[in-house]
Protein backbone atom coordinates (compact mmCIF):
# COMPACT_ATOMS: atom_id res chain seq x y z
CA UNK A 1 0.00 0.00 0.00
CA UNK A 2 1.15 3.67 -1.03
CA UNK A 3 0.74 5.89 1.90
CA UNK A 4 -0.34 8.82 0.78
CA UNK A 5 -2.33 11.48 1.58
CA UNK A 6 -4.59 11.60 -1.34
CA UNK A 7 -5.12 8.09 -2.74
CA UNK A 8 -5.19 7.10 -6.15
CA UNK A 9 -8.67 7.02 -8.12
CA UNK A 10 -9.60 3.78 -10.08
CA UNK A 11 -8.79 5.00 -13.76
CA UNK A 12 -11.86 2.40 -14.29
CA UNK A 13 -14.54 4.72 -14.16
CA UNK A 14 -15.08 7.60 -17.18
CA UNK A 15 -16.82 11.00 -16.75
CA UNK A 16 -19.89 9.83 -17.71
CA UNK A 17 -20.03 7.22 -15.11
CA UNK A 18 -22.15 7.84 -12.14
CA UNK A 19 -21.32 6.24 -8.97
CA UNK A 20 -23.72 5.33 -6.13
CA UNK A 21 -22.30 4.55 -2.58
CA UNK A 22 -24.41 2.84 -0.44
CA UNK A 23 -23.32 4.03 2.86
CA UNK A 24 -23.20 2.39 5.71
CA UNK A 25 -21.93 3.04 8.90
CA UNK A 26 -18.25 3.62 9.70
CA UNK A 27 -15.52 5.40 7.94
CA UNK A 28 -15.24 3.57 4.70
CA UNK A 29 -18.22 5.49 2.84
CA UNK A 30 -16.75 8.91 3.99
CA UNK A 31 -13.44 7.74 2.18
CA UNK A 32 -14.84 7.02 -0.89
CA UNK A 33 -17.56 9.90 -1.24
CA UNK A 34 -14.49 12.09 -0.38
CA UNK A 35 -12.10 10.47 -2.91
CA UNK A 36 -14.92 10.51 -5.79
CA UNK A 37 -15.39 13.34 -4.90
CA UNK A 38 -11.77 14.71 -5.52
CA UNK A 39 -11.59 12.92 -8.37
CA UNK A 40 -14.54 14.72 -9.96
CA UNK A 41 -16.92 11.62 -9.70
CA UNK A 42 -19.69 13.53 -7.50
CA UNK A 43 -21.52 10.22 -6.18
CA UNK A 44 -25.29 10.14 -5.55
CA UNK A 45 -24.95 8.40 -1.77
CA UNK A 46 -27.55 6.19 -0.19
CA UNK A 47 -26.91 6.57 3.38
CA UNK A 48 -28.67 2.81 5.40
CA UNK A 49 -31.36 4.24 7.81
CA UNK A 50 -29.62 4.75 11.21
CA UNK A 51 -26.00 5.12 10.24
CA UNK A 52 -24.72 8.57 11.01
CA UNK A 53 -24.85 10.75 7.77
CA UNK A 54 -22.56 13.30 8.58
CA UNK A 55 -20.13 13.41 5.87
CA UNK A 56 -22.37 12.06 3.85
CA UNK A 57 -24.58 15.12 2.91
CA UNK A 58 -22.33 17.33 1.20
CA UNK A 59 -23.61 16.40 -2.67
CA UNK A 60 -26.84 14.49 -3.58
CA UNK A 61 -28.37 11.76 -1.46
CA UNK A 62 -31.13 9.74 0.10
CA UNK A 63 -31.73 8.02 3.33
CA UNK A 64 -33.31 3.97 2.97
CA UNK A 65 -33.68 2.22 6.27
CA UNK A 66 -32.87 -1.48 5.75
CA UNK A 67 -36.82 -2.05 6.01
CA UNK A 68 -37.14 0.01 2.61
CA UNK A 69 -34.75 -2.33 0.84
CA UNK A 70 -37.72 -2.77 -2.00
CA UNK A 71 -36.97 1.06 -2.83
CA UNK A 72 -33.23 0.60 -3.86
CA UNK A 73 -33.52 -0.20 -7.03
CA UNK A 74 -35.71 2.59 -8.34
CA UNK A 75 -34.06 5.15 -6.30
CA UNK A 76 -30.41 3.43 -7.78
CA UNK A 77 -32.05 3.91 -11.04
CA UNK A 78 -33.85 7.29 -10.71
CA UNK A 79 -30.44 8.63 -9.84
CA UNK A 80 -29.24 7.35 -13.06
CA UNK A 81 -26.65 5.32 -11.59
CA UNK A 82 -24.13 3.08 -13.45
CA UNK A 83 -21.84 1.96 -10.78
CA UNK A 84 -22.41 0.59 -7.06
CA UNK A 85 -20.30 0.54 -4.50
CA UNK A 86 -21.28 -0.84 -0.94
CA UNK A 87 -19.34 0.56 1.68
CA UNK A 88 -19.79 0.41 5.37
CA UNK A 89 -21.46 -1.75 7.90
CA UNK A 90 -25.02 -2.37 8.67
CA UNK A 91 -25.53 -2.51 12.55
CA UNK A 92 -28.99 -4.07 12.51
CA UNK A 93 -30.65 -6.33 10.10
CA UNK A 94 -34.14 -6.12 8.54
CA UNK A 95 -36.71 -6.27 10.64
CA UNK A 96 -39.04 -8.66 8.68
CA UNK A 97 -42.20 -7.07 9.59
CA UNK A 98 -41.43 -3.51 9.54
CA UNK A 99 -40.72 -4.24 5.56
CA UNK A 100 -42.85 -2.10 3.07
CA UNK A 101 -43.63 -4.68 0.24
CA UNK A 102 -44.30 -3.86 -3.07
CA UNK A 103 -44.86 -5.85 -6.05
CA UNK A 104 -40.86 -5.83 -6.65
CA UNK A 105 -39.92 -6.47 -3.84
CA UNK A 106 -42.69 -9.41 -3.62
CA UNK A 107 -40.53 -11.10 -6.39
CA UNK A 108 -37.17 -10.69 -4.63
CA UNK A 109 -38.58 -11.69 -1.09
CA UNK A 110 -37.67 -15.50 -1.14
CA UNK A 111 -34.43 -14.84 -1.57
CA UNK A 112 -34.12 -11.75 1.03
CA UNK A 113 -35.78 -14.13 3.43
CA UNK A 114 -33.17 -16.74 2.61
CA UNK A 115 -30.23 -14.56 2.52
CA UNK A 116 -31.01 -12.90 5.83
CA UNK A 117 -30.96 -16.29 7.33
CA UNK A 118 -27.50 -17.33 6.07
CA UNK A 119 -24.27 -15.19 6.61
CA UNK A 120 -23.30 -11.83 5.85
CA UNK A 121 -21.52 -12.79 2.88
CA UNK A 122 -25.36 -14.93 1.45
CA UNK A 123 -27.41 -11.83 1.75
CA UNK A 124 -24.61 -9.09 0.17
CA UNK A 125 -24.40 -11.51 -2.73
CA UNK A 126 -28.15 -11.36 -2.77
CA UNK A 127 -28.26 -7.61 -3.28
CA UNK A 128 -24.98 -7.68 -5.77
CA UNK A 129 -27.05 -9.82 -7.89
CA UNK A 130 -30.43 -7.68 -7.64
CA UNK A 131 -28.31 -4.68 -8.69
CA UNK A 132 -26.36 -6.36 -11.45
CA UNK A 133 -29.47 -7.80 -12.71
CA UNK A 134 -31.05 -4.27 -13.09
CA UNK A 135 -28.28 -3.27 -15.78
CA UNK A 136 -25.63 -1.59 -12.86
CA UNK A 137 -21.65 -2.66 -12.03
CA UNK A 138 -21.11 -3.12 -8.76
CA UNK A 139 -17.79 -2.28 -7.74
CA UNK A 140 -16.02 -3.00 -4.47
CA UNK A 141 -14.35 -0.07 -2.46
CA UNK A 142 -10.98 -1.18 -3.15
CA UNK A 143 -11.68 -0.79 -7.00
CA UNK A 144 -12.45 2.85 -6.65
CA UNK A 145 -9.62 3.55 -4.00
CA UNK A 146 -7.20 1.31 -4.50
CA UNK A 147 -4.58 2.37 -1.79
CA UNK A 148 -7.40 1.14 0.45
CA UNK A 149 -5.60 -2.59 0.61
CA UNK A 150 -3.20 -3.68 2.83
CA UNK A 151 0.38 -4.45 1.32
CA UNK A 152 2.61 -7.45 2.51
CA UNK A 153 4.95 -6.72 5.70
CA UNK A 154 5.14 -4.43 8.34
CA UNK A 155 3.81 -0.96 8.03
CA UNK A 156 5.04 0.02 11.89
CA UNK A 157 8.54 0.34 13.68
CA UNK A 158 7.55 -2.74 15.71
CA UNK A 159 7.49 -5.96 13.74
CA UNK A 160 6.14 -8.98 14.88
CA UNK A 161 8.51 -11.03 16.61
CA UNK A 162 9.48 -14.74 16.30
CA UNK A 163 7.40 -16.03 19.56
CA UNK A 164 3.87 -14.61 17.80
CA UNK A 165 4.15 -16.14 14.78
CA UNK A 166 2.58 -19.65 16.10
CA UNK A 167 -0.22 -17.21 17.41
CA UNK A 168 -0.56 -15.31 14.09
CA UNK A 169 -0.74 -18.84 12.83
CA UNK A 170 -3.35 -19.93 14.63
CA UNK A 171 -5.59 -16.97 14.63
CA UNK A 172 -5.28 -17.10 10.64
CA UNK A 173 -6.42 -20.84 10.51
CA UNK A 174 -9.01 -20.19 12.96
CA UNK A 175 -10.53 -16.42 10.74
CA UNK A 176 -10.45 -19.10 8.23
CA UNK A 177 -12.18 -21.65 9.04
CA UNK A 178 -15.41 -19.19 10.43
CA UNK A 179 -15.06 -17.53 7.23
CA UNK A 180 -15.45 -20.58 5.35
CA UNK A 181 -18.62 -21.05 7.34
CA UNK A 182 -19.21 -17.50 6.59
CA UNK A 183 -19.33 -16.35 10.25
CA UNK A 184 -16.49 -14.21 10.85
CA UNK A 185 -13.42 -12.63 9.67
CA UNK A 186 -11.04 -12.01 12.60
CA UNK A 187 -9.72 -14.24 15.38
CA UNK A 188 -7.69 -13.25 18.65
CA UNK A 189 -4.64 -15.25 20.07
CA UNK A 190 -3.05 -15.28 23.08
CA UNK A 191 0.39 -17.83 22.86
CA UNK A 192 -0.77 -20.25 20.56
CA UNK A 193 -4.31 -20.37 21.78
CA UNK A 194 -6.85 -18.76 20.22
CA UNK A 195 -9.15 -17.08 22.66
CA UNK A 196 -11.82 -15.67 20.87
CA UNK A 197 -13.80 -15.21 17.32
CA UNK A 198 -15.87 -12.98 15.60
CA UNK A 199 -19.42 -13.53 15.28
CA UNK A 200 -22.11 -11.06 14.16
CA UNK A 201 -20.88 -8.85 17.20
CA UNK A 202 -18.26 -7.36 15.13
CA UNK A 203 -14.30 -6.77 15.68
CA UNK A 204 -14.45 -3.96 18.27
CA UNK A 205 -17.03 -5.94 20.76
CA UNK A 206 -14.92 -9.15 20.60
CA UNK A 207 -11.53 -7.05 21.86
CA UNK A 208 -13.64 -5.94 24.30
CA UNK A 209 -14.61 -9.49 25.36
CA UNK A 210 -10.71 -10.41 25.58
CA UNK A 211 -10.16 -6.91 27.30
CA UNK A 212 -12.47 -8.34 29.92
CA UNK A 213 -11.19 -11.74 30.07
CA UNK A 214 -7.69 -11.10 30.58
CA UNK A 215 -8.81 -8.62 33.43
CA UNK A 216 -10.78 -11.42 34.80
CA UNK A 217 -7.61 -13.76 35.00
CA UNK A 218 -9.32 -16.09 32.34
CA UNK A 219 -6.37 -15.09 30.26
CA UNK A 220 -2.98 -15.27 31.59
CA UNK A 221 -0.11 -14.25 29.02
CA UNK A 222 1.08 -11.06 28.31
CA UNK A 223 0.09 -10.30 24.66
CA UNK A 224 -1.50 -11.93 21.57
CA UNK A 225 -2.43 -10.92 18.49
CA UNK A 226 -5.68 -10.08 16.15
CA UNK A 227 -5.60 -11.63 13.33
CA UNK A 228 -8.34 -10.31 10.06
CA UNK A 229 -8.26 -12.77 6.64
CA UNK A 230 -10.84 -12.50 3.88
CA UNK A 231 -13.25 -15.65 3.61
CA UNK A 232 -12.37 -18.17 1.08
CA UNK A 233 -14.56 -17.29 -2.13
CA UNK A 234 -15.63 -14.16 -0.51
CA UNK A 235 -17.80 -11.40 -2.16
CA UNK A 236 -14.89 -9.04 -3.41
CA UNK A 237 -16.91 -6.26 -3.39
CA UNK A 238 -18.61 -5.92 -0.14
CA UNK A 239 -17.65 -6.55 3.08
CA UNK A 240 -13.96 -7.11 3.49
CA UNK A 241 -12.21 -7.54 6.28
CA UNK A 242 -11.13 -3.76 7.90
CA UNK A 243 -8.82 -1.99 10.16
CA UNK A 244 -8.37 1.76 10.64
CA UNK A 245 -7.46 3.63 13.52
CA UNK A 246 -9.77 2.65 16.20
CA UNK A 247 -8.80 -0.78 15.74
CA UNK A 248 -5.19 -0.31 16.75
CA UNK A 249 -6.73 1.54 20.17
CA UNK A 250 -8.66 -1.46 20.74
CA UNK A 251 -6.49 -4.04 20.10
CA UNK A 252 -3.90 -1.86 22.36
CA UNK A 253 -6.64 -2.03 25.57
CA UNK A 254 -7.25 -5.70 24.98
CA UNK A 255 -3.81 -6.44 25.51
CA UNK A 256 -2.66 -7.22 22.28
CA UNK A 257 1.02 -6.97 20.56
CA UNK A 258 -0.13 -6.38 16.98
CA UNK A 259 -2.38 -6.79 14.01
CA UNK A 260 -2.08 -8.85 10.94
CA UNK A 261 -4.44 -8.65 7.94
CA UNK A 262 -4.60 -10.58 4.86
CA UNK A 263 -2.93 -8.32 2.26
CA UNK A 264 -4.51 -7.64 -1.04
CA UNK A 265 -8.01 -8.65 0.98
CA UNK A 266 -8.05 -6.34 3.68
CA UNK A 267 -8.95 -2.68 3.79
CA UNK A 268 -6.97 -0.19 5.84
CA UNK A 269 -8.69 2.73 6.43
CA UNK A 270 -6.87 6.30 7.14
CA UNK A 271 -3.35 4.13 7.07
CA UNK A 272 -1.46 7.30 8.38
CA UNK A 273 -3.52 7.47 11.55
CA UNK A 274 -3.30 3.83 11.57
CA UNK A 275 0.67 3.96 11.40
CA UNK A 276 0.92 6.63 14.20
CA UNK A 277 -1.52 4.98 16.49
CA UNK A 278 0.27 1.61 15.88
CA UNK A 279 3.85 3.14 16.60
CA UNK A 280 2.87 5.31 19.22
CA UNK A 281 1.58 2.68 21.58
CA UNK A 282 4.13 0.21 20.47
CA UNK A 283 2.09 -2.43 18.37
CA UNK A 284 2.50 -4.17 14.76
CA UNK A 285 0.53 -3.97 12.16
CA UNK A 286 1.22 -6.46 9.08
CA UNK A 287 0.12 -8.20 6.14
CA UNK A 288 0.21 -11.23 5.73
CA UNK A 289 0.21 -13.63 2.51
CA UNK A 290 -2.62 -16.31 1.60
CA UNK A 291 -1.12 -18.93 3.38
CA UNK A 292 -0.65 -16.36 6.70
CA UNK A 293 2.67 -15.76 6.33
CA UNK B 1 -30.30 -40.90 29.17
CA UNK B 2 -32.18 -42.54 31.94
CA UNK B 3 -34.16 -40.25 34.32
CA UNK B 4 -32.86 -41.13 37.85
CA UNK B 5 -32.83 -39.40 41.60
CA UNK B 6 -30.42 -41.74 41.97
CA UNK B 7 -27.46 -41.84 39.08
CA UNK B 8 -26.31 -45.16 38.43
CA UNK B 9 -22.60 -45.71 39.33
CA UNK B 10 -20.15 -46.83 37.20
CA UNK B 11 -19.30 -50.86 38.31
CA UNK B 12 -15.39 -50.01 37.09
CA UNK B 13 -14.61 -49.35 40.48
CA UNK B 14 -13.73 -51.63 43.51
CA UNK B 15 -13.91 -51.11 47.37
CA UNK B 16 -9.88 -51.18 47.71
CA UNK B 17 -9.81 -48.22 44.99
CA UNK B 18 -9.48 -44.69 46.22
CA UNK B 19 -10.63 -41.79 44.07
CA UNK B 20 -9.08 -38.29 44.06
CA UNK B 21 -11.98 -35.59 42.67
CA UNK B 22 -10.22 -32.23 41.30
CA UNK B 23 -13.05 -30.34 41.65
CA UNK B 24 -13.26 -26.90 39.32
CA UNK B 25 -16.57 -24.60 39.44
CA UNK B 26 -19.75 -25.80 38.67
CA UNK B 27 -22.13 -28.88 39.56
CA UNK B 28 -20.26 -31.46 38.30
CA UNK B 29 -17.93 -32.11 41.22
CA UNK B 30 -20.59 -31.92 43.72
CA UNK B 31 -22.56 -34.29 41.78
CA UNK B 32 -19.55 -36.55 41.66
CA UNK B 33 -18.72 -36.60 45.29
CA UNK B 34 -22.20 -37.35 46.11
CA UNK B 35 -22.36 -40.07 43.78
CA UNK B 36 -19.26 -41.38 45.40
CA UNK B 37 -19.93 -40.78 48.42
CA UNK B 38 -23.52 -42.64 48.20
CA UNK B 39 -22.13 -45.52 46.76
CA UNK B 40 -19.55 -45.75 49.35
CA UNK B 41 -16.27 -44.47 47.92
CA UNK B 42 -15.90 -41.77 50.05
CA UNK B 43 -13.51 -39.58 47.62
CA UNK B 44 -10.50 -37.36 48.37
CA UNK B 45 -11.25 -34.00 46.91
CA UNK B 46 -8.70 -31.70 45.24
CA UNK B 47 -10.88 -28.19 45.10
CA UNK B 48 -9.36 -25.67 43.03
CA UNK B 49 -8.70 -22.48 44.80
CA UNK B 50 -10.74 -19.49 44.30
CA UNK B 51 -13.69 -22.12 43.08
CA UNK B 52 -16.84 -22.24 45.36
CA UNK B 53 -15.71 -25.21 47.88
CA UNK B 54 -19.71 -25.53 49.16
CA UNK B 55 -20.93 -29.01 49.10
CA UNK B 56 -17.29 -30.44 48.81
CA UNK B 57 -15.83 -29.92 52.30
CA UNK B 58 -18.08 -32.60 53.28
CA UNK B 59 -14.82 -35.74 53.77
CA UNK B 60 -11.25 -35.17 53.41
CA UNK B 61 -10.23 -32.82 50.83
CA UNK B 62 -7.27 -29.86 50.27
CA UNK B 63 -7.25 -26.62 48.52
CA UNK B 64 -5.04 -26.15 46.01
CA UNK B 65 -4.27 -23.06 43.93
CA UNK B 66 -3.49 -23.38 40.51
CA UNK B 67 -0.21 -21.71 40.87
CA UNK B 68 0.51 -25.05 42.90
CA UNK B 69 0.06 -27.32 40.41
CA UNK B 70 3.73 -28.64 41.38
CA UNK B 71 1.97 -29.89 44.32
CA UNK B 72 -0.76 -31.69 42.93
CA UNK B 73 1.20 -35.08 42.56
CA UNK B 74 2.77 -35.31 45.84
CA UNK B 75 -0.97 -34.39 47.42
CA UNK B 76 -2.60 -37.46 45.78
CA UNK B 77 0.32 -39.66 46.68
CA UNK B 78 0.10 -38.79 50.12
CA UNK B 79 -4.21 -39.33 49.84
CA UNK B 80 -3.34 -43.00 48.49
CA UNK B 81 -5.57 -42.34 45.44
CA UNK B 82 -5.42 -44.93 42.72
CA UNK B 83 -8.47 -43.25 40.74
CA UNK B 84 -8.60 -39.72 39.17
CA UNK B 85 -11.33 -37.64 37.81
CA UNK B 86 -11.15 -33.99 37.40
CA UNK B 87 -14.74 -31.85 36.65
CA UNK B 88 -16.18 -28.51 36.86
CA UNK B 89 -14.28 -25.55 35.32
CA UNK B 90 -11.29 -23.72 36.59
CA UNK B 91 -11.79 -20.31 35.91
CA UNK B 92 -8.30 -18.88 35.36
CA UNK B 93 -5.03 -20.08 34.12
CA UNK B 94 -2.14 -19.66 36.29
CA UNK B 95 0.26 -16.71 36.32
CA UNK B 96 3.60 -18.06 35.89
CA UNK B 97 5.00 -15.49 38.04
CA UNK B 98 3.01 -16.54 40.46
CA UNK B 99 3.88 -20.41 40.31
CA UNK B 100 5.84 -21.96 43.15
CA UNK B 101 8.97 -23.91 41.90
CA UNK B 102 9.56 -27.37 42.63
CA UNK B 103 12.08 -29.75 41.65
CA UNK B 104 9.19 -32.33 40.45
CA UNK B 105 7.49 -29.22 38.86
CA UNK B 106 10.89 -27.80 37.11
CA UNK B 107 10.87 -31.26 35.42
CA UNK B 108 7.11 -31.06 34.01
CA UNK B 109 7.75 -27.15 33.51
CA UNK B 110 8.42 -26.77 30.08
CA UNK B 111 4.94 -29.27 29.23
CA UNK B 112 3.01 -26.87 30.74
CA UNK B 113 4.34 -23.92 29.92
CA UNK B 114 3.52 -25.45 26.14
CA UNK B 115 0.02 -26.31 26.93
CA UNK B 116 -0.66 -23.20 28.52
CA UNK B 117 -0.25 -21.76 25.24
CA UNK B 118 -2.51 -23.97 23.73
CA UNK B 119 -6.10 -24.53 24.28
CA UNK B 120 -7.68 -26.35 27.12
CA UNK B 121 -7.09 -30.14 25.71
CA UNK B 122 -3.45 -29.72 25.26
CA UNK B 123 -3.59 -28.42 28.44
CA UNK B 124 -5.89 -31.40 30.15
CA UNK B 125 -3.91 -33.92 27.84
CA UNK B 126 -0.90 -32.94 29.74
CA UNK B 127 -2.36 -33.21 33.04
CA UNK B 128 -4.11 -36.45 32.49
CA UNK B 129 -0.50 -37.48 31.49
CA UNK B 130 1.28 -36.20 34.13
CA UNK B 131 -1.46 -38.12 36.76
CA UNK B 132 -1.06 -41.66 34.76
CA UNK B 133 3.07 -41.41 34.45
CA UNK B 134 2.72 -41.20 38.43
CA UNK B 135 0.40 -44.21 37.86
CA UNK B 136 -2.92 -43.73 38.96
CA UNK B 137 -5.99 -43.98 36.56
CA UNK B 138 -7.99 -41.09 34.93
CA UNK B 139 -10.98 -41.22 34.60
CA UNK B 140 -14.28 -39.33 33.07
CA UNK B 141 -17.42 -38.03 35.13
CA UNK B 142 -19.26 -40.15 32.75
CA UNK B 143 -17.61 -43.09 33.78
CA UNK B 144 -17.93 -42.75 36.99
CA UNK B 145 -21.47 -41.30 36.98
CA UNK B 146 -22.79 -43.15 33.14
CA UNK B 147 -26.00 -41.39 33.63
CA UNK B 148 -24.36 -38.30 33.05
CA UNK B 149 -24.68 -38.43 29.52
CA UNK B 150 -26.78 -37.31 26.82
CA UNK B 151 -29.26 -39.92 24.97
CA UNK B 152 -30.14 -39.28 21.67
CA UNK B 153 -33.62 -37.44 20.91
CA UNK B 154 -35.83 -34.54 22.84
CA UNK B 155 -36.35 -34.91 26.42
CA UNK B 156 -38.60 -31.95 26.90
CA UNK B 157 -42.67 -31.81 25.70
CA UNK B 158 -41.39 -29.02 22.52
CA UNK B 159 -39.36 -30.78 20.21
CA UNK B 160 -37.23 -29.05 17.65
CA UNK B 161 -39.11 -28.07 14.38
CA UNK B 162 -38.46 -28.83 10.80
CA UNK B 163 -37.55 -25.45 10.28
CA UNK B 164 -34.88 -25.25 13.02
CA UNK B 165 -32.91 -28.03 11.79
CA UNK B 166 -31.20 -26.20 9.21
CA UNK B 167 -30.00 -24.04 12.16
CA UNK B 168 -29.03 -26.94 14.38
CA UNK B 169 -26.93 -28.50 11.18
CA UNK B 170 -24.98 -25.15 10.67
CA UNK B 171 -24.63 -24.49 14.50
CA UNK B 172 -23.27 -28.25 15.09
CA UNK B 173 -20.54 -27.76 11.32
CA UNK B 174 -19.44 -24.33 13.78
CA UNK B 175 -19.20 -25.95 16.95
CA UNK B 176 -17.05 -29.32 15.33
CA UNK B 177 -14.70 -26.85 13.27
CA UNK B 178 -13.62 -24.37 16.16
CA UNK B 179 -13.34 -27.28 18.56
CA UNK B 180 -11.55 -29.01 15.65
CA UNK B 181 -8.99 -26.24 16.52
CA UNK B 182 -9.06 -26.55 20.25
CA UNK B 183 -10.75 -23.01 20.66
CA UNK B 184 -14.76 -24.12 21.74
CA UNK B 185 -17.11 -26.70 21.70
CA UNK B 186 -20.13 -24.33 21.35
CA UNK B 187 -22.54 -21.65 18.92
CA UNK B 188 -25.29 -20.53 18.45
CA UNK B 189 -27.09 -20.22 15.31
CA UNK B 190 -30.38 -18.09 14.24
CA UNK B 191 -32.17 -18.96 11.45
CA UNK B 192 -29.60 -20.24 9.44
CA UNK B 193 -26.67 -17.78 10.29
CA UNK B 194 -24.22 -18.62 12.91
CA UNK B 195 -24.13 -15.55 15.26
CA UNK B 196 -21.80 -16.84 18.27
CA UNK B 197 -19.00 -18.88 18.97
CA UNK B 198 -17.46 -20.29 21.87
CA UNK B 199 -14.37 -19.13 22.62
CA UNK B 200 -12.28 -18.79 26.22
CA UNK B 201 -15.32 -17.13 27.67
CA UNK B 202 -17.64 -19.86 28.40
CA UNK B 203 -21.32 -20.65 26.78
CA UNK B 204 -23.02 -18.67 29.78
CA UNK B 205 -21.06 -15.39 28.90
CA UNK B 206 -21.99 -16.09 25.10
CA UNK B 207 -25.27 -16.44 25.57
CA UNK B 208 -25.25 -13.53 27.04
CA UNK B 209 -23.69 -11.69 23.84
CA UNK B 210 -26.39 -13.20 21.75
CA UNK B 211 -28.88 -11.51 24.38
CA UNK B 212 -27.34 -8.47 23.68
CA UNK B 213 -27.29 -8.50 19.92
CA UNK B 214 -30.70 -9.31 19.74
CA UNK B 215 -31.78 -6.51 21.75
CA UNK B 216 -29.63 -4.11 19.78
CA UNK B 217 -31.40 -5.37 16.77
CA UNK B 218 -27.79 -7.38 14.86
CA UNK B 219 -29.92 -10.18 15.24
CA UNK B 220 -33.59 -9.42 13.87
CA UNK B 221 -35.14 -12.85 13.39
CA UNK B 222 -36.68 -14.98 16.23
CA UNK B 223 -35.33 -18.26 17.87
CA UNK B 224 -32.28 -19.64 17.33
CA UNK B 225 -30.31 -22.90 18.65
CA UNK B 226 -27.63 -23.30 20.95
CA UNK B 227 -25.32 -26.73 20.03
CA UNK B 228 -22.91 -28.29 21.80
CA UNK B 229 -20.65 -31.05 20.71
CA UNK B 230 -17.83 -32.78 21.66
CA UNK B 231 -14.24 -31.94 19.80
CA UNK B 232 -13.43 -34.48 17.06
CA UNK B 233 -10.22 -36.43 19.23
CA UNK B 234 -11.28 -35.05 22.41
CA UNK B 235 -9.96 -36.21 25.73
CA UNK B 236 -13.19 -37.39 26.77
CA UNK B 237 -11.98 -37.81 30.34
CA UNK B 238 -11.85 -34.12 31.16
CA UNK B 239 -14.07 -31.17 29.40
CA UNK B 240 -16.58 -33.10 27.99
CA UNK B 241 -19.08 -30.32 26.72
CA UNK B 242 -21.62 -29.84 29.60
CA UNK B 243 -25.19 -28.07 30.12
CA UNK B 244 -26.82 -27.86 33.24
CA UNK B 245 -30.49 -26.34 34.62
CA UNK B 246 -28.66 -22.63 34.28
CA UNK B 247 -27.98 -23.01 30.80
CA UNK B 248 -31.70 -23.64 29.77
CA UNK B 249 -32.35 -19.96 31.58
CA UNK B 250 -29.77 -18.43 29.64
CA UNK B 251 -31.06 -19.74 26.77
CA UNK B 252 -34.26 -18.37 27.29
CA UNK B 253 -32.87 -15.27 28.00
CA UNK B 254 -31.10 -15.46 24.72
CA UNK B 255 -34.68 -15.85 22.77
CA UNK B 256 -33.71 -19.06 21.87
CA UNK B 257 -35.75 -21.86 20.84
CA UNK B 258 -34.00 -24.62 22.31
CA UNK B 259 -30.76 -26.77 23.15
CA UNK B 260 -29.11 -29.37 20.78
CA UNK B 261 -25.99 -31.46 22.30
CA UNK B 262 -23.98 -34.48 21.02
CA UNK B 263 -25.37 -37.59 22.96
CA UNK B 264 -23.08 -39.85 24.31
CA UNK B 265 -20.55 -37.13 24.53
CA UNK B 266 -21.87 -34.01 26.67
CA UNK B 267 -23.00 -34.19 30.37
CA UNK B 268 -26.37 -33.09 31.36
CA UNK B 269 -26.16 -31.78 34.66
CA UNK B 270 -29.13 -32.29 37.21
CA UNK B 271 -31.38 -33.49 34.54
CA UNK B 272 -34.67 -33.07 35.75
CA UNK B 273 -34.43 -29.41 36.78
CA UNK B 274 -32.87 -28.98 33.38
CA UNK B 275 -36.18 -30.61 31.59
CA UNK B 276 -38.07 -28.96 34.34
CA UNK B 277 -36.96 -25.63 33.24
CA UNK B 278 -37.23 -26.28 29.45
CA UNK B 279 -40.72 -27.20 29.82
CA UNK B 280 -41.53 -24.57 32.02
CA UNK B 281 -40.25 -21.63 29.65
CA UNK B 282 -41.03 -23.74 26.55
CA UNK B 283 -37.47 -24.74 24.59
CA UNK B 284 -36.38 -28.22 23.56
CA UNK B 285 -33.37 -30.08 24.58
CA UNK B 286 -32.17 -32.75 21.86
CA UNK B 287 -29.02 -35.23 21.81
CA UNK B 288 -27.88 -35.47 18.26
CA UNK B 289 -26.42 -38.36 16.83
CA UNK B 290 -22.18 -37.80 15.95
CA UNK B 291 -23.68 -36.55 12.53
CA UNK B 292 -25.55 -33.38 14.43
CA UNK B 293 -28.91 -35.27 13.21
Amino acid sequence: MAATADPALSTSLTPSDRVAVIAGGGELPRELVRGLTAAGHAPFVVIVGDEDPSGLTGGEYTVLHVEEYGRLLPVLRAARATHVVMAGSVSRRPRLRAIRFSVGLLKLLPQIVWALGRGDDALLRTIVGHIEAAGMKVLGSHQILPDLLADKGALTRVRPSASIQPGIAAAFQAARAIGALDIGQAAVAVGRRVVALEGVEGTAAMLARVGDLRASGRISMAGGVLVKCAKPGQELRADLPTIGPDTVVDAHAAGLSGIAVEAGRTIILRQGDVVENADRLGLFVVGLDGSGR
